[in-house]
């Protein structure tokens, strides 16, 4: 983890937490206006929700880490109803990104370029065409309806009142009496118990057994029930991450975190491959589907929790950036 | 590659092969007579059989290779009724081990130990025990038929002319006129030229994607037809393997073969996961079985492909064994 080297030192924590909050509010409002403006099924209605949850993420993330030096119960109003509002904006585009994942693997799997081969993988070649099809009637169904719920949430009078606190939050900032104090007393050592969690988190992760390629771990079921552990890491590498960005737009600095977003990109593909996994398995479940549709969707199943498996090797190299040992037995690789 | 540095040198190569052919039709009779003397379904008949079919392929590679040292029509002859002989001997044990591997895999899948839990994962509770089924039903019937012609195969009169033919070499090895020579002039070229044929085979392996783990190339369709160059490259490693052995029988050393025997570990794993995969494909196309069974096929058969994967990325290592660069961006492992 890089220290907190240059750790801000005379401000107050008011003096860095406001701006931030103030700037990261502009940003919310900027991208309200912006999701507003765009006509419906646009490329810049999706672009201006993105901005749109990325800044009620940070803010979300600030207003948990530094909670002692805000207003609380104030704080944890506001947090709530941010979580609602991006949980709300966040289903359409994951339902999208997960046909796309799940569509691309499959023409990946039945290698749709190449005319059907002979013998093997028959049954996939014509089961994967109707998986598909199956998926993407599922998947476009829930993401109208993620859609339709959207809507309705940015009509709501609920909608109205967290865009009023934003608003309030772009001029002005509930603080509690500590933040007061000098910053490097009271705002660095809330940002390293974010670190701190984190690592605690990430301590009891299984690194060693990530770090041995095709360990065959995710595929099995009690691998499946070890996903938990992983994604609660991903939120805490985002707490971690944005606290350290509050720290240092108090320095006016760029925060150094390469190897936080390349961590976080790994997590976010552990996560998005364990729910398209989840996706597949569903799909599996609906009656009276015929025998090549289940094998293909058996198939994309394993396929993407092999993605989770890779994505696990992928955070640990990035986590645990150790030369590997060279020249292993056969065995060493082997499940 | 270790190169040939102790090569026999004032022997002539029938000095050196006639010895390591008597020994090993010696080898192939004892185990014959092993075979005979005990019991059906007995753990010793299998292991004679294992000891018989090592023994007829070490002649027959060492038919092949030293071939322009040999009578080349007796050598060709024999080597065809051995391969025949193999062939029939081998199918009963690669059904067993087949039938053993997938049973194995699926009870790894479906986590038999723990109890089944909620959601995902329960349609491969449900078909796992069905597919097993399903398979034991298939593969124990192809291995009755395999047993039966194994049977057949060692009362058969043809069968009677191999052990025939063997019983001779023990005793005298039909040999060419270049065999006078001195082994270092001819019998060593011969044995390089099997390991130049690997050499050239290995080299146009897709190694450097078999070094990136979770490259996702082995379940792919195009994956599956490139199994052949790997198929290949065992048959040339093992044949390069005996040929170091008869030129280290020569000299009565021991043969420095622990990398060969670790990278033809790996790719008799790639070989055994491929078949593996193949019959489970094979068995999703039965008419008539239930989606969930089907399912489980898909599921089993993604994981049999990877570890056909698996198996290329463990030959790489043993073959190339480079220290893997420290510290790669997340985006390297992916596929």
């Amino acid at each position: 983890m890089q220290r907190l080297e240059n750790i801000p030192g005379h401000e107050t924590a008011a003096e860095v937490l406001a701006p931030y909050l103030h700037a990261q509010a502009g940003e919310f409002l900027r991208s309200l206006r912006l999701h507003r403006e765009a006509g419906p099924d646009n490329h810049s209605t999706e672009e201006a929700a993105r901005a749109l949850r990325a800044a009620a993420r940070r803010i979300s993330a600030t207003l948990h880490t530094f909670r002692p030096l805000l207003d609380a119960p104030w704080a944890d109003q506001l947090r709530a109803e941010l979580a609602w509002l991006s949980g709300t904006l966040a289903g359409e585009h994951a339902l999208t990104a997960r046909l796309t994942r799940l569509l691309d693997a499959l023409h990946r799997l039945s290698g749709n370029q190449v005319p059907p081969p002979r013998g093997d993988s028959g049954s996939l070649t014509v089961g994967a065409a109707r998986a598909g099809a199956l998926l993407d009637r599922q998947l476009t169904l829930a993401r109208t309806r993620a859609h339709s719920a959207a809507l309705q949430a940015l009509g709501s009078s609920r909608f109205h009142a967290v865009a009023d606190a934003v608003a309030l939050l772009a001029s002005e900032v509930p603080l509690a009496s500590a933040a007061a104090a000098h910053a490097a007393e009271v705002l660095a050592p809330a940002a390293l118990d974010a670190e701190d969690r984190l690592e605690r988190a990430v301590a009891v992760l299984p690194l060693a057994r990530a770090a041995r390629p095709y360990n065959a771990e995710a595929l099995v079921q009690a691998g499946e029930s070890q996903d938990s552990p992983w994604h609660q890491v991903r939120l805490l590498l985002r707490l971690h991450r944005y606290a350290q960005e509050v720290l240092h737009h108090g320095l006016g600095a760029t925060v150094p975190t390469e190897r936080l977003v390349a961590a976080g990109c790994a997590l976010d593909r552990h996560r998005d491959a364990a729910e398209a996994a989840s996706a597949a398995a569903a799909a599996a479940r609906t009656p009276r589907i015929a025998p090549a549709t289940a094998y293909a969707l058996g198939v994309l199943h394993a396929d993407q929790r092999h993605e989770v498996e890779a994505a696990r090797f992928a955070f640990q190299r990035v986590w645990q950036p150790v030369a590997v040992t060279s020249a292993p037995s056969a065995t060493t690789a082997a499940p």
